[in-house]
């Protein structure tokens, strides 16, 4: 249908009246609008007009309401000729006629010299090209550094000091509504279904033994410092020593590390905790809560999840978040290469732990240099030191076929799985690189990741024990006799949710025996209990078995819509550098300023 | 009926196992819960016992489980003779009875010594007195420093020191859970009935201009620090030009104002902004959104809220956040004395805005010295100089009757008021505290106060403005003209919402016109333009005409809930100085752990 209406133009500081009544006439497209998902428990459609100016938004309008009078509110998305606009909220385009009779010509001039992006008020009648009358402009647009179309490509650092501008782009308007409806209905199968409370816990809090990357506040009191914690840990633990049972936050944290690749200095993490559960519980309630918060058009999920041991991910992924989208698994070749004659295996395999480790690429060939040709003959510096039976149980052990690719790795087990792991995962991306179609981006692979060690070397000292997770993680049960002798040995009850080769969360059911506490704290790790004796004094007065988990929220909802960075599902991000590049955040401040908090700027 | 039940200790840190199956017998009180409220919208009541070791709450048994096997946990409440048990949790309480034969005296034994609040896992059936067998202790307690009774007093610190002990509390329990419901009930409105979009704002940002009590946050780039913004006003109204059109967060925010009455260093605010609305549109809105959210028990709220402007509230209650539960008002007796010869009086009358104000306290006599006397003989300094005529004028004018007290004040009108106003309130503590019942703990008294003035002089420099309550606001539409020429004069489209005489909310129309913004700070409030240089060309580039809110949710959830303090409904509060007495922060940094951040503490 064909739209015709009258502009009032009025650019300033007016109030939106609900008084002015002006005429307007107009055509309708519809684009998608993740906020008008409906939610599983048949919530009815939200109505996005209450309250405002508008009666419709504009990706509602359609042949229904013909003779309509509607309100529509937006931004000025394009112009052609004297008399077509487009009108654009986040809801869709409306196409908008203005009046083409010899009284409205100032109206089509004004018109004609106001800048897109402008923010328009139409009202109008929904109908076939009759006269209109008048609408408002509410805020004049100046000309902008970019312009607000997904196809123009603009550089990271003008979208983010420009990141208001940014906002108004479809993705990111998606991104940051998907992530506000999977937040919402995590929150309903959390409260409204399973009893958790959503408590706020502080974000001012004490240094914690260690705790080198958390940033400080500095207090009016001479030479005390707050910190931002790194997560609600303790306070969780403390909740359920206080019989809160179930406690759920979507909770802020904070970790200064510089400039790490997509990190933020804050981030949101669901942070779970509850008492009297073992680990399969929580595991279930994770599952439930993403199974039941998951988008309609992403696909189901697994039920259950797999669960795969620490041991069996590094084994055959050569990491603890293996992404088992895609095969080439790691495949102990120890056996078929043992009777080799080459002396640098030989040595490795005299070795404790010495291995000799392979990856099959398939049709790898394609590639990668170094393969079995089409010809079944190998090309390969090995290949002249392997008598021919050797080739063949390489070939049955790793399934190698012409035109595969055999990666092969020798060496102490702790340092070959890791190296094809890296191997691996860079193999698959130059593969995708070249064309070939590996990973589906519309496959969502999740798992569980159990039985991880309790404790792993420290790097700088390998003689010592630090904790592999935080020290309130619980032994395994079977293995708590090895706890007293040979802690290096013991597995703990930590599980990580991996999803497509990226850890989303990680929990453990924690200690909840002071004396135990005590022990790890003292004798493993060598820490000073004093800074914790507030959480062990706590353990001694009736704290009940409990567990928990935390999802890294940002990392969860930028695999879901497929984002490259955690950037493109926070709505004002800072760049890798910890910069606001919009107020330009950090920024210098006065000596008088830091008086207050008796602090000072070193000299350099 | 009776229970009996058989108890296998295990002290230590032993997972809960699903596997062990022990019998026990138990009896069974209910308590409220207030978790188990279910919502408006027919949501289910949510399952306390998913995922958990427990079968049911220690509040759910009654006689329809004769005879199912069931297993609770809990706390070890109390202990009578050799055979009963009180198990609490957060739901209830349960009495469960230890076998009494030979076999079991072992176990009779070692639960009478086992402490109180020492956590444990019963299993068995609900009967009528028969045999039972094991029951683990889960975790032993040591004594503790008070106990978990409501009616043992404890002192503000030890309460705050042993928190984790506190919130074992009935009335913390139900605070902190009531509170998790509303803010649910809040979400739902927002989300779920009117679109609007939950979007998380960063805390680490730019120092706003005259940010005084913006917490700083040193950065490893030398002397640049983050500010601990005190809310996201900037980042909502950034959303609104990126055209998020709705938006709303429990936000975290921050204020570093020393040692204030009821004040905390972190506090949370409901906050909230829509785009193409008006006054009206987001007083419906909040109005909307308490109704929905109100706890059932509370009664009921008001429909429409009432509406008081500024003017009003300040000459009836001399303040203007009114406690509208009582009367009490200010009357003016300008008129009535007008024709005194007292010298003290005409000297005040002739200057600007000079009057004589009243407020009468019925029957205020019982409780205070100065009053019209039961013989209707006027006791105060003033009778004297005043005529039966005066008198009896100033009594029509008052209501005021025998036993009745008149509290009068003379001067200027913008001191006079808010006198009265303390005084007012001062005289209805006063009252209540010698038992005159003025005002109903249960009943809840909401209005909105509108029509604030934009600008109000400067407390150090009554020559110069200051916003009244933020540069953002909007000035009202009928004083536009006023702006340039008398912007004292100037009302705002500044909202509050007042609740029992508290401030919980507040909010405005902001300006949307880059101009008028940089005219306001400019001309106005003499403030550098440049620090607001980003949001200013935000405004240029088609900022939708908006407006929002915030409330502050402590505060609320406190009234609601009756508390004395918002301490009592945040779960982790820091004491009046800014400490958390239970892990002792903030606390003391070596200059090692400065060093990254450039900076050091000063000397005395």
């Amino acid at each position: 249908m064909a739209v015709r209406a009258g502009l009032r133009l009025f650019i300033g500081c007016g109030a939106v009246s609900r008084r002015q009544v002006i005429r307007s006439f107009c055509r309708v497209h519809r684009i998608q609008a993740a906020s008008s998902v409906t939610s599983h428990e048949g919530h009815r459609t939200p109505d996005l007009s209450s309250f405002g100016s508008r009666s419709h938004t504009c990706g509602e309008l359609n042949s229904a309401h013909v003779g309509q009078e509607v309100t529509l509110c937006g931004w000025l998305q394009y112009q052609r000729g004297d008399v077509f606009l487009i009108l654009r909220d986040l809801h869709g385009l409306t196409q908008v006629i203005l009046p083409s009779d010899e009284e409205s010509s100032q109206l089509r001039k004004k018109m004609k010299e106001t800048p897109l992006e402008s923010v328009l008020l139409v009202k109008g009648k929904v109908i076939v090209r009759p006269s209109g009358q008048e609408n408002p402009i509410l805020n004049r647009c100046k000309p902008l550094p970019f312009e607000i179309k997904d196809f123009v490509k603009k550089s990271e650092s003008l979208r983010m000091q420009y990141r208001y501008l940014d906002i108004r782009s479809a993705q990111l308007q998606y991104n940051l509504r998907l992530r506000s409806t999977i937040v919402m209905k995590m929150r309903e199968y959390l409260c409204n279904q399973h009893g958790f409370v959503d408590v706020e816990t502080p974000t001012l809090f004490k240094r914690t033994p260690g705790g080198a990357k958390e940033f400080l506040v500095p207090t009016q009191e001479r030479g005390k410092f707050y910190s931002l914690p790194q997560s609600p840990q303790q306070f969780k633990q403390l909740l359920m020593v206080g019989g809160v049972d179930r406690y759920f936050q979507i909770a802020r944290c904070y970790r200064d590390e510089g400039t790490r690749p997509d990190r933020q200095p804050e981030f949101t993490q669901v942070d779970i905790e509850m008492s009297f559960v073992d680990q399969l519980g929580i595991q279930q309630l994770v599952e439930g809560l993403l199974r039941y918060s998951w988008p309609e058009e992403k696909g189901t999920l697994p039920d259950p999840f797999p669960i795969m041991t620490y041991a069996e991910a590094m084994n055959s992924y050569g990491v603890d978040k293996p992404d088992t989208r895609f095969e080439m698994k790691i495949t102990d070749v120890t056996a078929q290469l043992r009777t080799t004659q080459l002396g640098f295996v030989q040595k490795a395999l005299e070795k404790p732990h010495g291995c000799v480790k392979a990856i099959r690429v398939p049709e790898g060939t394609e590639v990668l240099a170094i393969a079995v040709k089409s010809d079944g003959s190998w090309k390969s510096p090995l290949a002249k030191h392997l008598s021919e039976e050797q080739k063949n149980d390489l070939a049955d052990a790793t399934g190698a076929e012409a035109e595969d690719l055999l990666l092969v790795a020798i060496g102490q087990h702790s340092t070959v799985c890791p190296a094809l792991g890296r191997l691996r995962l860079g193999v698959a991306s130059h593969l995708e690189g070249c064309g070939v179609s590996l990973r589906d981006p519309s496959v969502f692979h999740v798992l569980w990741v159990v039985d991880f060690p309790l404790f792993l070397p420290k790097e700088d000292n390998v003689e010592e024990l630090e904790s592999a997770h935080h020290p309130f993680t619980a032994p395994h049960p079977e293995d708590m006799d090895l706890l007293y002798n040979e802690p290096a040995k013991v597995r703990s009850q930590h599980y990580d949710l991996v999803l497509n080769g990226n850890e989303i969360g990680g929990g453990s059911i924690r200690i909840h025996n002071a004396e135990l506490q005590r022990w790890v704290l003292q004798n493993v790790l060598k820490e000073d209990v004093g800074l914790l004796s507030h959480l062990l004094e706590a353990l001694e007065s009736g704290a009940p078995p409990h567990g928990g988990i935390a999802l890294g929220l940002d990392r969860l909802i930028s695999i879901i819509v497929g984002a490259p960075s955690i950037r493109d599902v926070i709505a004002f991000p800072k760049s890798l550098r910890g910069h606001d590049l919009m107020s330009s955040a950090p920024d210098y401040v006065s000596p008088e300023e830091l008086q207050p908090y008796h602090i000072q700027v070193t000299d350099k």
